[in-house]
C-alpha cells in the first residue's frame, strides 16, 4: 500500500479536527471537517474569497497569493485556503464572513392530489415452519403465503443471503418488505407500520431532503444542507472542469455529494425519531450535471457543445449500490431529465405544477444558478434553459450574497431608502430578491435609466437630499449607498454599483429573452399568458411587482404571477408517494419539447432588447 | 489494520511458493498454491491421507497426529497436513499419491433440438453524432436507432458510466450488447461476431464449463477443474459444516468456487483463441449446496433437518457483482432447484433428458457424491436424492480411488482375474466402475453370495487354482487380490476386502431403494420401465450389466438402458443457447414433485431388501 503521511489540521476557535495527507490543500481539509469555505472561483485563486488565517506548518505562499495579498496579510498569517496545502500541523481560522453559511431555505411547495401507491408494501406474515412433510424453500414459502396478497414474489440476492437466519431467528414470524414484488428486505416480527421514503432535491448550490411516511403519505420532516460540491467549484461549469482534469475529481464530487445525502438521511432520521434502516425508497431530483455525478457517469460531454448528457432516462439502484444509509435494497430512482441543462429538477417542477393541462397558457420559470422556464400551450410543452448566471444568487454583484442571514432582501426607495434583512440582523450584503427589489425602487425613482446607466451626483438636482448623498463618485465610477459603514455589520459601507446595475441586466436579460422566446416559439404573446409560475426559493422571495418593473418576467396582472415554492422538492415527493405520478414524470419529460437557444436567432435578438430595463408606469420615471 | 505476520512455504520438487499467513494449515496453503491434498475425511485428522513430508518451522505435532503417525515417520518428516501449520518458513513435498488429481472428466452429453435464442444479441450501429440541432442524449440516440430494430433499450448504469466516452472515441461507430432489452455492453466499431457463453456444471467434485458462440450455438471448448472446494471436506456434510463453523468459512468456500470458474474462464479462453470481455452471459447448475455457497447464501438450513433451502428460484445475477472475469454486466443466471437435496443440476439433467413426457415411463439416474433420480410416468415427474455416499468416487474403500490414471476400471474373472486400467498405467487402485464389474464378476464367479459374504479359502475348492490363491486371509478377513504387489504400481497388493463389498452393498442399496420408491409412488413396477438413463461419469463407464447384476438398477433389457453423459452440463448449455428452455427448467422445477426418502417408509423396506445381491442369472452361480 501507497504510504501517505497524515498531519493534523485545528479548526478554531472550536477545535474540531481532522487528519489529512501531508500537501492537503486547507480548502479540502475544510471541507473535510465539515467547515467549508466559500470558493466562488472554484479554488482558481482568483476570487481571493477563501481567506482564512493560518498558523503551524504549511506550504510557502505561491505567486497567487503573492498577488493576491498584501505583505501585512501574509505576515499576520493570511493565506488563501485553495492554494495553501498543509505540510505539517496547522491550526486555522476562517473569518465569518467566509464561511458557507446556511442559507434561507425554501423546503415547502404544497402538494397536490396524487393517488398514494409508493410500490412499497409491507406484510406482517406468520409463516408454518418447515418440516419432513413440508420441505418448501424459505423463499418459497414466504412466497406461497404473499401469493394469497395477490403477490407474485420475486427475490433479491442480498435479502435471500440471511433470509433463512432472519425467518428463524424470529420463528417465523416476519415482515416482508416488497418494491413491486421484489423481495427487498425481511424483518423480525410485525413492523408494517414503519415504512419510509426521502425524497431529495440536489441542487448545485443546496440539497433538500423530506422524509415520508409512505402508508399515510404525510411528511414527517425536512432538512437541507449547503451543497458541499460548492468549495471544488460554485458553477456547474466550475464542477465539470473539475470533475474532467483533476485525478479523481469525478469521484471526489460524487462522494461529496452522497456524504451530504446520508447527512441529511441522519438528521431526518433525528428530527423524526425513525431509523434510516425503514427507509425502502428514495427519489431524487437535480440537474443533469449533479445527477450524473452523483451516478458516477462521466460528465465530459456536459463540458462541451452540444452539451448532451449520457442519458435522460430515469435510473433505479439500490442504497447500497450507492452508499446511502438506508436499507440496504432500498430503491433509489433518479427522475428522468430533459436536455444537457434541463434536468430531473425541471421535470419535478413540472410535475408539481403542470401534470395536466389546464387549457390555459401556463408559463413556470425556476431561477438557481441557471434558469429554466416551461410554457404549456395548446396542450403542448416547452421548455428551455438560460445561463443566467449566479446573479441571483449574489455572485459577482460587488456587495453580493446568498440568502443568508444579515442580507438585505428588500429595499424600498422614497425620501430614503428603507432596508430590510433575514433575521434582522445588521446588513452585510444583498441577496437577490433584495438586489431585484433596489433596482426596481432606483428606477422608479430615477438613479437609474432604461439603458440601465446610474445617473451621477451632478445630475441628481431632482431627488430628494438623503437619497442625492447616497450617490458616490469612486474609483469603480457610480455607485449607490444601501447601508453606510455606521450601520453594517461589516464596518464598511454597502453599494450598489454601476457594474453590479450592469450585471443585473446581463441576467435578467437572458431569462426574459428565453421566456419571449418559449412564448414566440409557442405562437403566443405576453397577453395570451393566463398564468406565471415561480418556483425556487428565489421566486419565492421576490417582489412580483419588482420582478415585473425591472422586466424580469412578461409584464402581466400581478394576481397571476404565482410562488410555488420548492416545486422540484414536491415533484420528487409526488414520485416517491405515487408510482402514477412516477409514471407521469416519465410522460411529461418524453412530451416536452426542449429549445435550444445557442441555436434561435430569436432568442439572440431578444437577448439585445430585454438587456433594457422597461419604461416606467405611465408617467412614473424620475420624479 | 490487523498485523499479520505472512510465512514463505514452498512446494518441492517444482519450487512454487506461496505467502501465507503464520499460522495457516500446510492444507490451505497447499490449496492456495494450487496443489490441493486429498483430504476424504474433510481435515479432521481421521483419515490419515494428507501425508506431506515437511522441513523448516512448523507446529509441533498434536496428540491425533502422534496418534496416526508412527515415530519413524514423525522423525522422517511425515505430516498431516490437515493439522500442521506454518510458523515460519517451510517447504513441502506432497507424495504423488496423495495428490488431488485431474480426473477422467466426462464433458460431452448430446445436445438436443433447441432454438437458439440466448437473449444476447450484438448490434452494429452507425450513430449520428450530435449537433446543436440534435441534442439527443447518448443513450436515446443509441435508443431511437435500436427502436427501428424493434428494441425497446432500457440503460444499465454501470455500462452509461462510460458510454459518452466509448461512442465518442469511436466516432459514433458501435457495438450494442443488449440482453433481453437490457443495455449490458457497448464496443468501439463492429464486433458483433464476437458473442460468447459459458455453462457451468459446478459439482461438488469436479467443476466443468463450456465456452459456446451464441451466435451460432457452436461448442468452442470445453474445460474443467476439480472442484477445490474438496480440501475443505470431501462431502456436502463436511463443507456445510465448515462453512457455519470455521470463522470466515462461507465466504472462503465461495471464493474458492469463483476462483476456479475464472481459472476454467480464462482456460476457455486460451483453447478458444477468445476474449473473456466476449462473454456476455454464463448459466450455472449444481447441488442446491454448491450454488448456495457460490450465491453467498446461507447453508446452515441445509446441515440440520428438514434440510430446507433458502430458495429454489432460478437467480441472474451479474459477472461484476460476483467476481467473474466477464463483460462486466453479463448475465449470470443459476438454474432453479427442487429441494435442499435436488439441485440445479438435477433440473439441468431433466432438461437435458425429460424435458418431453414421449409417453413412456423412463428413470433418469445421476450417481455421484449424492445419487438424484427422477422417473417420468404418464405426465407426472418423481424426484429424489439418496445419500449414496462416496463408494462409487472410490471413497470408504480400501483401495479405491476416483477414475484417475491407473485406476482399474474393469474387472473380468474366467479361469483368472483380468484387469483394464485408465490410460492402462500399472493399476494404484480401483474405481467405481471397476468395482461395481469386480463385484458382477466375483458374484458369477461364486466368490461373493448373495448375502454379500466374500467365501474364505478353504470354501473356494470349486474355484479355478488361480483364483483361489487370490482369496487370502488377513488381519481384515477375507480379501480378493485384484493385483499382486509386483504387478501394481504402488508395489503393495490392490484387493477388495469383505469391508469393502459391505460398503458397497450399502451404496447400491440406497440407491435402488430409491428407484424402488419412485416407482412405486408413481404406481409403476420394474416391468413398466421402457428406459433407463444413466447420467454423469460414472454412468457413463459403469457397465450396464454389472450395474444390473449387483442390483444398482433394475433388471431391465440391457439396450434399453442409456448413458446420457453429463446431462446436468448438457442442461446448462440448453439454457444458456435458449431463453426458451431456460422457460422449460423453471417449468420442469415447479412440475417435479420430490419425495422425501427419510420419511418414507417405503424407503426403509426397500432399503433392507436392496442391500442384498440379487440371484444370479437361470443356473448362474458357482461355476
Amino acid at each position: 500500500m501507497k504510504k501517505c503521511k497524515l498531519v493534523r489540521v485545528l479548526f478554531q476557535p472550536d477545535g474540531m479536527e481532522v487528519f489529512v495527507p501531508a500537501g492537503t490543500l486547507l480548502s479540502r481539509a475544510a471541507s473535510a471537517a465539515g467547515r467549508a469555505v466559500e470558493m466562488p472561483c472554484g479554488g482558481m485563486g482568483t476570487c481571493g474569497k477563501c481567506r482564512v488565517v493560518v498558523s503551524g506548518i504549511a506550504s510557502e505562499p505561491d505567486s497567487i497569493e503573492r498577488e493576491r495579498l498584501s505583505q501585512e496579510e501574509l505576515a499576520s498569517g493570511i493565506r488563501l485556503a485553495c492554494r495553501t496545502t498543509a505540510i505539517g500541523e496547522v491550526s486555522i481560522t476562517i473569518p465569518e464572513a467566509n464561511r458557507s453559511m446556511v442559507q434561507k431555505i425554501l423546503s415547502q411547495g404544497v402538494l397536490r392530489d396524487y393517488a398514494l401507491m409508493s410500490g412499497v408494501n409491507k406484510i406482517y406474515c406468520e409463516l408454518s415452519p418447515p418440516s419432513l412433510d413440508d420441505e418448501h424453500a424459505e423463499f418459497e414459502r414466504l412466497a406461497g403465503y404473499l401469493e394469497t396478497r395477490e403477490i407474485k414474489l420475486k427475490p433479491n440476492l442480498a435479502v435471500l443471503r440471511s433470509l433463512s437466519s432472519i425467518i428463524r431467528a424470529s420463528n417465523y414470524k416476519v415482515t416482508a418488505v416488497v418494491h413491486c414484488n421484489e423481495l427487498i428486505g425481511i424483518e423480525q416480527g410485525n413492523t408494517v407500520n414503519k415504512c419510509l421514503g426521502v425524497a431529495y432535491d440536489l441542487g448545485s448550490t443546496t440539497i433538500v431532503g423530506y422524509m415520508m411516511d409512505l402508508n399515510t403519505g404525510e411528511e414527517l420532516a425536512t432538512s437541507s444542507v449547503m451543497n458541499p460540491q460548492a468549495v471544488y467549484g460554485d458553477d456547474l461549469v466550475s464542477r465539470i472542469s473539475f470533475a474532467t482534469t483533476q485525478d479523481d475529481g469525478a469521484h471526489i464530487l460524487q462522494s461529496s455529494a452522497i456524504d451530504a445525502l446520508n447527512r441529511i438521511a441522519r438528521d431526518l432520521a433525528e428530527i423524526s425519531g425513525m431509523s434510516l434502516e425503514n427507509v425502502y425508497k428514495a427519489t431524487l431530483v437535480g440537474n443533469t450535471c449533479m445527477t450524473h455525478l452523483l451516478l458516477g457517469i462521466d460528465v465530459s460531454s456536459l463540458g462541451q457543445s452540444p452539451y448532451v448528457p449520457t442519458t435522460t432516462n430515469d435510473i433505479t439502484l439500490s442504497a447500497r449500490e450507492i452508499g446511502l444509509e438506508f436499507c440496504p435494497e432500498a430503491k433509489i430512482v433518479v427522475l428522468p431529465g430533459i436536455a444537457g441543462f434541463v434536468g430531473s429538477d425541471t421535470v419535478g417542477v413540472l410535475l408539481a405544477s403542470m401534470h395536466k393541462d389546464n387549457g390555459h397558457t401556463r408559463l413556470a420559470v425556476d431561477i438557481g444558478t441557471n434558469g429554466e422556464m416551461a410554457l404549456m400551450r395548446d396542450g403542448r410543452l416547452y421548455v428551455c434553459s438560460a445561463a443566467a448566471g449566479p446573479a441571483f444568487e449574489g455572485a459577482g454583484i460587488s456587495s453580493g450574497m446568498r440568502g443568508a442571514p444579515g442580507a438585505i432582501d428588500s429595499v424600498t426607495i422614497g425620501e430614503d431608502v428603507r432596508i430590510t434583512t433575514i433575521h434582522n440582523k445588521r446588513p452585510i450584503g444583498i441577496c437577490g430578491s433584495g438586489l431585484v427589489d433596489a433596482v426596481a425602487q432606483m428606477l422608479d425613482a430615477g438613479i437609474i435609466d432604461e439603458s440601465g446607466r446610474m445617473i451621477s451626483p451632478s445630475e441628481a438636482g431632482h431627488l430628494p437630499q438623503a437619497l442625492r448623498a447616497r450617490l458616490i463618485e469612486t474609483q469603480r465610477g457610480v455607485e449607490f449607498v444601501l447601508a453606510a459603514n455606521g450601520e453594517s455589520g461589516t464596518g464598511t459601507v454597502i453599494t450598489l454599483t454601476s457594474g453590479d446595475i450592469r450585471h443585473l441586466q446581463l441576467a435578467k436579460g437572458s431569462i426574459h429573452a428565453a421566456i419571449q422566446t418559449l412564448i414566440a416559439t409557442a405562437g403566443a404573446t405576453d397577453e395570451m399568458l393566463d398564468q406565471i409560475l415561480l418556483a425556487g426559493a428565489f421566486g419565492n422571495y421576490i417582489r412580483v411587482e419588482s420582478a415585473i418593473r425591472i422586466g424580469l418576467i412578461p409584464a402581466i396582472d400581478v394576481e397571476n404571477v404565482v410562488s410555488i415554492g420548492n416545486a422540484a422538492g414536491a415533484g420528487a415527493r409526488l414520485a416517491l408517494l405515487s408510482e402514477r405520478e412516477m409514471q407521469r414524470a416519465r410522460e411529461l419529460a418524453a412530451k416536452a419539447e426542449h429549445l435550444e437557444l445557442a441555436v434561435s436567432p430569436q432568442y439572440q435578438m431578444e437577448l439585445m432588447e430585454r438587456m433594457m430595463f422597461p419604461a416606467g408606469a405611465a408617467g412614473a420615471p424620475i420624479k
